[in-house]
């Protein structure tokens, strides 16, 4: 945790915030070693960064007082990531990685390697969902939590929605085999829309309808990266 | 598991391999559902890739004829890579992820932030070390065992061993807010040692000593990430 980030919930107006959950608390007592009186840094959920004045620190709530929240988090990355639904362990360490590395528009997609199950995991509900969202915001010292949409039916999205999320986005698609290497440094002001297959793949039909819509593949080379690993490296190579 | 990777402890000359051990075979028995007379992919480790025929399939062991090993693995990154220890747990991805991605040469450092505890860890073993870069390798499908050094003692290493390690190569501190913007797309074909530091970072000293050396300061912009997330991230950015 490099940032403590508060939420809407923790605040008590006008200018006071106050923790009661373990994971926090533990953090500001174990890792920390705060104390009363002591300035730390802090970021308040889609708002901005700044510090607040530990007031009270006990074993089952710390009281601030926030002095100011001016500095804007870093800049996010101009993404909307597509990403067909990873197995349940795999789905919580990447929502990790997607929200530290700055992607702020997540769909979780049904493709045809995606095992049905899947979607009934206890990993898809809001709170988990959250949660993982704001231990990789925590890491990146950022507020703005990503939004996460499920599109359970491949065709119905692909066919009467994704047409108009892409109007004006570059639109690539990671397939091992399809098109060109992977592009390096793109320009962070122009909005790109970015697919990501499960463990396995695209099948060749998805793959013509992405290709339909004017999706550009693009590979990472020979190497066969598990799917949380592709995430990180895709994003590094684009931005 | 994209390849199947003997060893040469599976070998019966002149043209056989047995596996025994309850992964590899479980493989084969429940994700690829092989059977008796059935040509599959497969590499030598330290080899090349090519064919087997299955000849038996029993619950404790398999029988391959090889017919060839011919096809290279992908090729290798041009890259030393200084590695702070991580956390045991941390280790065991990093180790996989960085037998993925290509690298070969992997030496295991001790900085002032490193926990000395993490050197007793049993992650540590050599047949632990192995399992997880061969788990790297089988994704990548690649067959070219990294070799890792342990340097439990920073001093002694940096002053007179590293500076032998890289003549010739471009030297590189990953560490935040020092220097450049990581570069992108470096050639294949110039050797590069790169040195990632662990959570908390290098401290001042080592930051001044690497430099000292001719280490150029890179960074990967504001965020901050993980120590496994940083690995994949810098190669990803880099080659």
């Amino acid at each position: 945790m490099n940032l403590l980030l508060l939420t809407r919930d923790d605040l008590v107006p006008p200018d006071r915030a106050c923790i009661h959950d373990s994971r926090r608390l533990r953090h500001l007592h174990e890792i920390h070693r705060a104390s009363a009186g002591e300035e730390l840094t802090v970021g308040m959920t889609d708002k901005g960064i700044g510090r607040a004045r530990l007031l009270e620190l006990e074993k089952d709530c710390a009281v601030f007082e926030i002095l100011h929240l001016d500095t804007p988090p870093p800049p996010p990355l101009p993404l909307h990531l597509l990403l067909a639904l990873p197995r349940p362990r795999m789905l919580a360490r990447s929502l990790e990685n997607i929200a530290t590395m700055g992607v702020k528009r997540l769909t979780l997609l049904h493709t045809a390697r995606v095992e049905k199950s899947y979607w009934q995991s206890p990993e898809l509900q809001p709170e988990r969902i959250e949660a993982h969202l704001r231990l990789g915001l925590e890491q990146a010292r950022d507020t703005i939590l990503p939004t996460v949409d499920f599109q359970p039916r491949f065709k119905p999205f692909i066919e009467d929605r994704l047409p108009g999320t892409i109007a004006g986005h570059r639109a690539l698609l990671a397939h091992p085999g399809v098109g060109e290497s992977c592009p390096r440094g793109l320009p962070m002001d122009s909005p790109v829309t970015l697919a990501i297959g499960p463990e396995g793949g695209f099948i060749p039909y998805e793959v013509q309808q992405f290709q339909a819509l004017g999706f550009e593949g693009i590979h990472l080379g020979p190497r066969i990266l598990r799917v949380e690993t592709a995430v990180v490296s895709l994003l590094s190579r684009l931005f």
